[in-house]
């Protein structure tokens, strides 16, 4: 019984560390390579850019970030456009994620992870994203195909869900970049 | 027969003068009203924003943008987030255009248009998008119930079809906003 008070304590020790700086979590876009960083949505390397960073929490993918102030719909409330790049990148932030999990690997241990495109992006918008509040997006990544991913989207600000999206993302090739 | 030849002289005049400086064309954009003219996507009151301005060609919308260097995907390539974008606050223009035309207005003609939200947005990434390069969104609007629009929009990188988009809106609600 003190054993799994101390386990639990022990859990509630590192939620709360996690909670206090994210930047500790190794993320799939910090493995990205230097070539693949550059996203305006998730590159580590676009200094203008808004650096989703996505990672595993049990078997569910999580970002969390925090919309500049600029980025408004009508004052008070976040551009949904803001909420379909936050969604987008974590989409294929997530595909990344599962894929290199199935290839035996995960962020932070020294491999480059595969770096996906967005096939199809779609967004339902629920109700107004107040401005000023931490966002967190939760995926959940089915295999659909060897090379393609569907990631099931869901958004929160605080308790409040407001946006669920859905991304299919697949592996980046060269015939892709050359149409 | 110089009649005629005299008429199409005009007509790519105006072509021409409307292809050298789109500013001069009214859009549904420059008459919302101050309060809703914040949007990162398409306010001109928001200095930071992309600043998208919708009108009619024809029985078609039409918007066209020039994205920044770093609105990036990988280098080369446009950030789908920012089509995303694009595409969105095309949709809500355009379904702006279409409800106020049937309430027997036009941009410019000192009437404040009606202000729409997106519900739902879906994107279809045909292919890689060059940077460097003006955009061009083109709308067909189809009123599904008499608050609320569906918008299917292509969108082009000169003559490359980028780009497939559906934008759900619906006039925005006192309702809406106070969730």
């Amino acid at each position: 019984m003190t054993s799994k008070l101390f386990s639990i304590v022990i859990i509630l020790i590192r939620k709360v560390e996690r909670g206090m700086d994210q930047n500790q979590i190794n993320a799939i876009q910090d493995d990205y390579s230097d070539d693949f960083a550059w996203c305006y949505g998730c590159g580590r390397l676009n200094d203008e850019g808004i650096h989703v960073r996505t990672y595993w929490e049990d078997d569910q993918t999580v970002s969390l970030i925090q919309p500049d102030q600029k980025y408004i719909a009508i004052p008070g409330f976040v551009y949904g456009g803001f909420l379909a790049s936050f969604i987008d990148c974590h989409g294929t932030g997530s595909a990344s994620l599962a894929l290199h999990r199935k290839n035996g690997h995960e962020p932070g241990d020294g491999t480059t992870p595969p770096r996906f495109v967005t096939a199809s992006l779609h967004v339902d918008f629920l109700r107004p994203t107040p401005q000023g509040v931490q966002l967190k997006a939760v995926g959940k990544v089915e295999e659909i195909h060897p090379k393609k991913f569907k990631v099931e989207i869901q958004v929160f600000a605080n308790n409040l869900h407001v946006a669920n999206g859905e991304v299919i993302a697949a592996v980046m090739s060269k015939s892709f970049i050359n149409g």
